[in-house]
């Protein structure tokens, strides 16, 4: 791709629309969407300089178009709330198809474990920054991320202009020093984190899974996160053999294990609950928890069930989608998620009117959106303006049916041809500007790390 | 989409690089395909003025440059075989999201059932239209389908370009004037597709199911497929109700009630097969019966049991990828399939190494070739051209894994830039050239339809 050529294909369609001109992938600026449609009707969107929507409306591009920095005209495409990627591992797409179609154990202990004792702070900030590259090309706007040297996810994630909130991943296994090692770690992290002053990327505490982090250590992070006011992010019930074996350690399921070390709050989220029983969706509600869903990843590990959905509804359970990492999925495509999510909980729970196109894009929205305590996930005057816009690439007839369910059935995340981060446009017209750089340094430090697994 | 101006787009690019003119999209002729990856090198491919491909290799170029009528030049873009769709009713596109998600009855006896019994040979004409200009757009250059008014599915298909077994559906329900009737109008229709002469559209014989169609129209099914020389279509144990009225009714399973009525051939394509038990796949395969796997429709229509590949497999059954209808689905993109038939597979049978992805593109081509008996699904000289070219949408680093990975893991429909049947181009960068008229057609037909219905 040649981006001067694609600069110069793209200002002037803007230029030309609104008689201004620029760069409207430069800063923040006000900025109109003229006559895409909100809501199913065609509508106009100003966003102020602050990155806040100030007004959606048949008139709001009359009032406002004195004042707007940027135009975009996109006639009939549907603008949308950005998407929320609740629960994924960024760095890992630098993995990705190095490990696919294997047994478990030698997945993890002759691919993934040694690839990633190999990484490098560098292989993770590359890694993170095309994993965000592709959410921008398929319209999500913020993520919540784990992983190590999260110090760089989130440095990555700040550059590429997404919203995030990255958790300090660990695991102790049990060992003193390790968990004091976590300990230091974590308190710089949240440091170095506020010192950005961004309000775009949060700081997390991550405590990996029952398995992998001992009691001390889940003690430890739920109280760590209470004194900063920051978020929990762990895995739960994605196997049955962690239920089975928390049954047989500490003679309870693995929520109350986690409720009883001080780990479920209002801010944490759980990704997987696969298996989860009824009474543990009722413990998860009463906590304030919120559950990540990660259909396509518990497909391809072959977790063999299917996270109850309509438990946690029942209870109360605010329930959003993630991708989980890209070597177990391997996209970062929401859309597709929303599609499998559908899909799967009618296969698994024998009823065809789950989750239904409009219920499913809420997930992958407004649930992801107040799972991270975001202003997002709405197009309304007063929220910020986290919106893409969304073009079909397969034919549409009329009726239409609703975009919902055109998305959730038919669409994929290369509909998406604007993507807009707190008011600011990442991509516009499937263009992201330094999308040849990432590319290039993330091909030279897969290939290196891959090199180097293997030459070991 | 303003036909004129795409044209004009496209054909200076095919004509600056090889200095000739025309319209790719008219008539046959040669084409040289140049520097596309054929499995995992960069390659020539030329066809000749019968479709044939005649050459494939890094010299192909330069032995048939003086003779191609046209060069199409997308250098790096990945050339496959075409996509065959093992089982859809291309005319329900028509009702794509009139019903979606509802309880079983409520969905057939509601919406399906009297929206058909209004739709017209002319509904069923531009259906399938809009069904082929789909499956174009998505890179399938042939599909096996059971519809009414068949004579219109194959006039569509013809008029389309694409290639199609299309098969007279019927179901008596034990009303012998009902036979009769189906008996006389698959012989007429028959005869129809024949008086085309064309190469690329093929009659069949489609009885629904042992539980709508009657002993005798089954076994006259047989008889007539023998006769004639004609593939059978039916749906096979796609939920378990079909098997337990089977084992109530005539004391055996599906598959083996259906070897009595002698409608088991090397010429029957079963489609769904979710229930069948292990000695019914043993029996398939003594029979030489092709199975259709369409894990979409059966994940959306919660018939909860996955079709077992691994028995079938080992049985030796060949087994291919159907989209089902567009009310089941509610799309017809085999790259999607593929990714739903690995995961569904690894998830249900409890198996990450499942359904890898080289398996799952030789599911979605050659073994649908092999199924339909027809002269694709390779890119080698000998071959019929059917081929696609692939770009893709998402970014990919290196290394890149494998082709296959890519698409089934990440892919969509829309990575399919060019489509070609027979050698003749369908789609070139996305523009088929009837693409607006066929959309307009299918829009007034659903309209119409849909307030036919409701007035009732």
């Amino acid at each position: 791709m040649e981006t001067k050529a694609i600069r110069s294909r793209i200002f002037p369609l803007v230029k030309e629309a609104c008689g201004r001109d620029g760069d409207i992938f430069a800063g923040k600026k006000s900025l109109l969407i003229s006559d895409v449609v909100v809501n199913g009707t065609r509508q106009d969107i100003f966003i102020d300089e602050n990155g806040v929507i100030a007004a959606v409306g048949t008139d709001a591009g009359r009032l406002s178009d004195h004042k707007a920095d940027h135009v975009i005209t996109a006639p009939g495409t549907w603008a949308l709330p950005g998407f929320v990627n609740l629960h994924t591992h960024a760095a890992m797409s630098l993995l990705r198809g190095y490990a696919d179609d294997l047994p478990l154990d030698q997945w993890l202990s002759e691919k993934i474990f040694p690839a990633e004792a190999k990484m490098t702070p560098g292989d993770v900030f590359v890694g993170t920054e095309l994993s965000c590259l592709e959410m921008i090309k398929t319209g999500t706007t913020a993520f919540h991320d784990m992983y190590f040297f999260a110090e760089e996810t989130a440095r990555a994630a700040r550059g590429m202009g997404i919203r995030a909130r990255i958790s300090y991943g660990f695991s102790d296994t049990g060992e003193p020093d390790r968990l004091e090692s976590a300990r230091k770690g974590a308190e710089a992290f949240v440091r170095t984190v506020r010192d950005y002053k961004s309000p775009l990327i949060q700081p997390g505490i991550g405590p990996h899974a029952i398995y992998t982090v001992s009691e001390e250590g889940l003690q430890w992070a739920g109280d760590f996160a209470r004194k900063e006011g920051i978020g929990i992010h762990i895995h739960l019930s994605e196997t049955e053999r962690e239920v089975t074996d928390c049954l047989s350690l500490h003679g309870m399921r693995p929520a109350r294990w986690l409720e009883k070390c001080g780990v479920l709050t209002p801010h944490t989220i759980a990704a997987h609950c696969c298996w989860v029983d009824r009474p543990e969706c009722v413990l998860l509600a009463r906590n304030g928890v919120h559950v990540a869903h990660n259909p396509v990843s518990n497909m391809k590990l072959a977790v063999s069930r299917t996270m109850p959905l309509p438990w946690l509804k029942k209870a109360g359970v605010n329930v959003g989608l993630g991708t989980d990492g890209c070597t177990s999925n391997n996209n970062l495509d929401l859309i597709e998620e929303m599609r499998m999510a559908s899909l799967l909980q009618k296969f698994s729970w024998n009823d065809r009117t789950l989750l239904p196109p409009e219920a499913a894009l809420a997930m992958a929205t407004r649930a992801g959106s107040v799972a991270l305590g975001l202003p997002t996930g709405r197009i309304e005057a007063g929220a910020r303006a986290d919106i893409i816009l969304v073009r079909p690439s397969m034919p549409v007839p009329s009726p239409p049916g609703t975009i919902a369910g055109y998305l959730m059935y038919r669409g994929c995340g290369a509909d998406v041809v604007t993507t807009i981060c707190d008011g600011k446009v990442l991509m516009h017209e499937r263009f992201v500007p330094s999308e040849e750089e990432i590319i290039r340094n993330a091909s030279e430090a897969a290939t290196n790390l891959i090199r180097r697994v293997t030459e070991t």
